[in-house]
C-alpha cells in the first residue's frame, strides 16, 4: 500500500495545485497509513484523480484497504514548509 | 489558538531538524486544530521545546485546549514536499 501511495506521490508532481503529499505509517499501528495532502483547491485535487494512471492506481489500492478510507478535510492556516 | 501555533511555526524555523509544521483547522469542526509536523528525529522535536520563547507559548496555549492535546506519532515513508 505504501508503495502504491508513493507512486501516487510521484504522479501528483504533475498535478496542478498540489504542494504536499506526504505518506506516513502510524508508528503504533503500522497497518494504518496516513497521507497528508495540501492543495490550492478541492477542484485541483478532484482533477488530479483523472490524471493518466491514477484510476488504475486507485483500483490497485482499494482491495488492500480494510473498510472505507477515512478523510478529514482541513483548512490550512499556515506554517513552515508549505511552498 | 491558531495565532499561537503560527507563532510556533515561526519559532521552529530556528529549530534543528524541522521540515514541516503545518497548522490547519478541521473544515467540519473549526474548533479542532491539527498540526502536521515532520522532524528528522524525536530528539530534534523534543529539543525544540526548550527553544527560547517556546515554554511561554505552550503556557499561553494550554488553557485554550479543551482536555488533553492528542497526538499520533507517524513514520514518514516519503512523498512530495518533504524537503
Amino acid at each position: 500500500m505504501v508503495a502504491i501511495l508513493l507512486q501516487a506521490a510521484e504522479g501528483v508532481k504533475a498535478a496542478k495545485g498540489c504542494h504536499l503529499y506526504v505518506v506516513c505509517q502510524d508508528a503504533t499501528n503500522p497497518d494504518t497509513i496516513w497521507v497528508f495532502e495540501t492543495w490550492d483547491s478541492k477542484e485541483d485535487h478532484d482533477n488530479s484523480l483523472k490524471l493518466p494512471g491514477t484510476p488504475e492506481m486507485i483500483a490497485k489500492a482499494m482491495p488492500l484497504i480494510d473498510g472505507k478510507p477515512e478523510g478529514t478535510p482541513l483548512v490550512v492556516a499556515g506554517g513552515l514548509g508549505l511552498f
